[in-house]
């Protein structure tokens, strides 16, 4: 084979294992986590007998649609932020932003919430994002009423699923206000004086549309 | 049929109805929610067909394990909380006694767990006891910085499932110390200052054997 031809396989191997991926995190969405390998196939317009060329279970499938979904959106939030000096201002941009994705990305949202209690201590995705950036803002003496770690993540993961919940439930509800004022009661929470919590979650945010959409996951 | 013959009738449906209810709350907390009625009935110890005289689908017998459980348990925490006038005080007893439940009670816990988001808004169960808690609280001038109730509400429980959840992962970590910063912590948060907060978080607590225990639920 030539390298060509070599890079043109891989290729479609590559993309065949995203349509598997994207199809699992449709299921997934949906809160379908008993469909048949047949039919996850089936919506990925891939053969039935190419899925055991890249999964071995319909659970190794199903752990890795979720940790794609999360590790992109993980990835966008970081490039996002990465210009902000404030480790504070940093958590607060993200976590404003992951309050922004429900109502803009619904099936990725279900992903997280379908997950998210078991994810919410995970060393991978936006948890292991969130630990970083409230320790980062612990170390720089800017949260200085979080005495546990674990705790505070605790608390910030909750939140996250909670209010990606509440909006789901109450489609009425503006979810930007309810992303920044949740936002402000965290920083508080951490020790951000309250006047300067409310100006933080007041700045501007960057273009959300800069945050890949589910369609280009993968 | 004598009344006291009727008596016997009724009781004896009760406990039939009682065993499948706990059968039921078995098999979600190990997270087996798939499990046939069948085997469901086998665990209860009650005849295949009995099954459809309590209730028409398992879905139905799961929302009422579900609910028994926690309104036992919710109105555990009303009678323990019954001599307090500082509604948040209330909150904080509470919220310190569900965080005792995750260890004390795990099979409670994880029924809890298990379908804690669907029940982080709900108008039954502990939510519904949390928000009235909260709302309390905030009309005594209590929780000044609490402005919007869902919210509020919101951080609360999924603080509380995400503690459960960390107290699992985590058996070697203590229950009682985790829970009291967590709670302090949410006080801080609604407006109580910090150092009354922290004296809150450490009065005595009623003794939580009177916390009636699963195998006594229903």
């Amino acid at each position: 084979m030539t390298e060509q031809a070599g890079n043109r396989v891989d290729r479609r191997k590559a993309r065949t294992r995203a349509a598997l991926v994207r199809a699992a995190q449709a299921c997934i969405a949906e809160g379908r986590t008993t469909v048949p390998i047949l039919e996850i196939t089936q919506i990925a317009d891939v053969g039935m007998g190419s899925f055991y060329n890249y999964f071995e279970t319909k659970e190794q499938l199903f752990q890795a649609a979720v940790e794609d979904a999360l590790e992109t959106f993980g990835d966008a939030l970081d490039a996002l932020t990465a210009d902000l000096d404030d480790p504070a201002e940093a958590f607060a941009r993200s976590f404003r932003l992951v309050g922004r994705l429900h109502r803009r990305q619904p099936e990725l949202s279900k992903v997280l919430l379908h997950n998210g209690l078991a994810l919410a201590g995970s060393d991978q995705g936006l948890a292991r994002r969130a630990r970083r950036d409230i320790e980062a803002a612990v170390h720089a003496g800017r949260f200085a009423a979080v005495r546990d770690l674990d705790l505070a993540l605790a608390v910030a993961t909750g939140a996250t699923l909670t209010l990606g919940q509440l909006l789901h439930d109450h489609p009425d509800r503006d979810d930007l206000e309810a992303a920044d004022l949740i936002t402000e009661d965290l920083l508080r929470m951490f020790g951000v004086p309250a006047d300067e919590a409310h100006d933080i979650c007041q700045r501007p945010l960057p273009d959300p549309d800069d945050v890949p959409r589910r369609d280009s996951v993968a």
